[in-house]
């Protein structure tokens, strides 16, 4: 079989294509035959190394694939050959709270991904594809989805008629959008681009906001909410936490993504944030179960995620420049089979 | 002004429309000239004298009321005359848990309802009617719709992608129905009629059942969803509560609302219950606070509630005879001014 | 290795001692050398056929047990010989909500249990034995110590302040004590007898009564604490609901834990129930991560759970014969290595 | 009446001692003969114009104060003259979810505080001083008691079991450590001075750090509790929150405290934040309900806070120079009649 390998922090260029003996399912696996996989900014960081020295290498990268059941190993009988499944980020999260042992487990981080044609994965760890996806929708699900399912549900807890800001058209920002107004929300969509808020509001948002013709759109927010936004699922990292310390109603939410660092702006509203009892909620994925919860939501509501372009397997530089360039809205996906 | 009053539990027939002098608005008090009002079967149960000595009367019956505020006193700077309010049911549950003295105030019940031209209420008892909603529409929403919210959201906490039950088609059921699909959730519904059924449909049921011709629908339920329902809503009493206790999943809530008493039957399920580690959860309505979040919800989804009929302020008696008879598919309304 | 096994609903005089080889751990699993174990009600229940014609058989019954790791198979590096450890109640229960396929792993149930001078553990269903409990201490938690922690904590919520209503001198019920104390609650404790209520105020409740001479104990309890109970574990099933939901104030829960069947009494105050907002709550046990989290508070503590008495291995029907008398106050161990 | 008054920001030298007419109960009104106050660091930074352009002037300062009632305005059953009772932080935030409303109402900051003979309260402002606190221990609880407790079991939502972390010796810490002991918490306490840190254990810490000792504690912290911290009472600001950061578990909360402002390092862990899933959680007292809940779990466990050291109505200045030099441990408290 083939596969992506990387050796080293070599950036792009240095994911080389290899072959290697398809795997044999031992007690409780599952052999699956990858059809799709789709990346996210955290693959491109891990390939160029960003993750610093600790970084498991050589490494297959990449967390998000979808495919099909090829065989099973002794022990598994929720799954069958034929099976249409979509991979778990976290091998090791099967449910409940996060801990160091069931995050030690992330693919294509601490243990092999999917850029390979073949994968084994624990009978624990894969879910059901809802038959209205395709398998490259499928596979844009496990990381930004997830990620944005738990912003928006699990952590955020948001309720029909509250508002939910989402900022830019990153893979989490879109699927946050269309999981807050599956959630009954009004959404506040925030973009530089003109272009892209027309997308935003086809894709639900009732307001929209561009971030550079508007730089105080914290205050704006604040305004169109009456008592400021219930929840704000932040991507930008510290230098946009300000404006959305600023929108957030008092008692209200700031979902933490951004793995972004850099120094916080001197003046950072973080007493204003205690002074308004908000919250400051980091996300980071979540569990197999998670990952079934969202499925099913997207079942029961026939959502379908934004896939924004999608490259073959022979292409994957071309998908990670063309995920690096910003061009995009929505997910970036490869063919695998 | 007009106001319909109860001497006693005299029945449909004892209601008499007498006058009254329109009251002044004292501290923190507003004047609202009642517009509609909705009925629910507890006016009714109270009407009749159904519930027993501790009723007080001479009483303006009925809870549901919306209207234009007339004139505000001293110190109420919240409304002014114009606004299109909703009165709450409980004048006294601003907020929080609730607790004895906060049930204290019941309209139609502790205290005088909204069968009249005017009524004073707590500046802290009002909601702002939303403005897609006609008052008719408005007044629809106090009781049968915020016992629904609660059931379905606050206690309920249903997440998209799970799965709801309701029974039958009176305003509590219709209101869930709604309710549950703004969240994103899957609505198993039920009704003895066919006709009705094709109606539940139009209002968003995923799966209907006919509970006359399939007396074991719980177990029918309990197939379509899987692992089995999420949350029942039982409006039904306790005779119905066996086949809700076999839909519900492990770990699943059953929000019980009917106020129909009458003894269990002798094989009622709770050990059941207790090996599925299900939850009984008794409903009560909400509080202003509750009932302002799902105005809100109503806003943003632009919902309107389903009014089966609307009959003349001098109709009061016919409006009660036709909610007896139980032809509804609806609330039964009342144009009072 | 010797154990007792029943080959059918024998009764106590069906359980046999049998010699069986000792068992070799395969991937993932822990041979545990077992030193004691507790019995529960439920335990007798099957022991008498009473969970009908599902139960399987032959059966080694018993839930409850602790012992020492003997040696681990390939793959566990969380547990080394010489470890002492407790088993969990359910074996495939590790975290998060509990599910039909979960809850299929109860020891002593639908899989072989502790009556056994060896065992087999999946490393996942086992945690570390707390140092300043013995291995008859530690053998009284699975069961009836987790029951009553997810109870009062899980899914009672309980917070310093708060009134805790517990019913009997059984073992769910003498935890109960602890915990709520544990975590700084009011504790009315009830018994049918004056000389076990000595005993359970040396335990820590704050309020007693005895339910045979004060048959109304539930309005007393409502009165001592002001405006109600807020949790009561209820453990007498069906018989004794009706004053439990009378001592329960408005919003507050009632656990719900008794196996005992029987029809409900005819006026079962469900109305009443649904008025007061309150929470029917079956409680099953709980997961492997609850039981770690009761441990960590046990150990914090300095917890001691209370044992009746011990019997050696050889008298376990004896054991069995003296917790059906219902003379034990606490757990009735047996001493197995 | 006498009492103290602020014309402006004028620092501690500018508390003048006037005369005013006593004021009369209103409707729904109590006067209260105030008997004791404490002082918070909030206290200090008003009267030294901390909080800028926006304070009411002239104020009345200080918003802990326990008392009287002397007598009762029209409408008020709830409370009789005589009755010991204990004001609310926040006037008008009853309960519920906090609100810009709710929050325009506190003592000695929005509105007139308690350094004064007699003040009016709303009746719903006020709870019951617990039978085995003096009116100096009582005067102790509205704001830095109401916040530990706040951050401890209401927003921390802290079990039996748990391990919380307290910095330093005001106010907010020993309370916290209290509630966090009576919840059957592990805590451990922080401080600068060995004779404190004795004190400290006293109190019931179970482990002590000296941070000027040990300036990388959070990580001692989290080996010491194994997986990490469940909660941290960061009251140090912007300062301490790396620390606190590492001293917390995966999942983990910081309930953020500190006024202190003052730019944030250039290195804080914010994406160590997000990348271990901690919350970071604001703190503001909290409403009336929460306070007699507090209340409430003081009488059941008998708990007396800590008073530093007790001023006269005359030495106010005095008083609030002691808490400046920080020498105190416990309540800076001032006997009013």
């Amino acid at each position: 079989m083939k596969c992506y390998e990387l050796q080293g922090p070599s950036g792009i260029d240095g994911l080389a294509l290899v072959d290697k003996p398809v795997p044999t399912p031992g007690d409780g696996e599952v052999l699956v035959r990858l059809k799709a996989a789709t990346l996210n900014y955290r693959d491109l960081i891990t390939v160029k190394g960003g993750y610093g020295s600790r970084q498991k290498f050589p490494l297959v990268p990449v967390s998000d694939g979808a495919g099909i059941v090829e065989r099973v190993g002794p022990g598994v009988r929720e799954f069958a050959a034929g099976d249409r499944v979509i991979g778990s980020f976290f091998e090791g999260w099967i449910g409940g709270e996060p801990s160091e042992a069931k995050m030690r487990s992330a693919l294509g981080g601490s243990v092999d991904g999917v850029l390979s044609e073949y994968r084994l994965f624990p009978k624990h760890a894969l879910v059901r594809t809802p038959e209205h996806l395709s398998d490259i929708e499928a596979a844009a699900l496990p990381c930004a989805g997830l990620t944005a399912w738990s912003a928006v549900t699990k952590l955020g807890g948001v309720r029909p008629g509250q508002t939910v800001l989402t900022q830019g058209t990153g893979g989490v920002s879109l699927f946050a959008i269309q999981f807050a107004k599956m959630c009954g929300a009004r959404v506040i969509a925030t973009s530089s681009s003109d272009a892209k808020i027309e997308r935003l509001k086809k894709l639900g948002a009732d307001f929209t906001l561009n971030y550079r013709t508007t730089p105080d759109w914290g205050k704006k927010a604040r305004e169109w909410s009456i008592h400021g936004v219930d929840l704000v699922v932040e991507v930008g990292g510290v230098g946009t936490l300000n404006e959305s310390i600023r929108a957030v109603r008092i008692g209200g939410t700031i979902a933490f993504i951004g793995v972004l660092a850099g120094p916080p702006p001197p003046d950072l509203r973080l007493p204003l944030m205690v002074m308004q009892q908000q919250r400051l909620q980091g996300v980071t994925v979540g569990s197999v179960e998670d990952l079934q919860a969202m499925v099913d939501a997207i079942t029961v509501n026939g959502m379908k995620p934004v896939i924004d372009r999608t490259f073959r397997f022979d292409q994957v530089r071309d998908a990670f420049a063309h995920m690096e360039s910003g061009a995009h809205f929505g997910k970036v996906a490869i063919e695998i089979g």
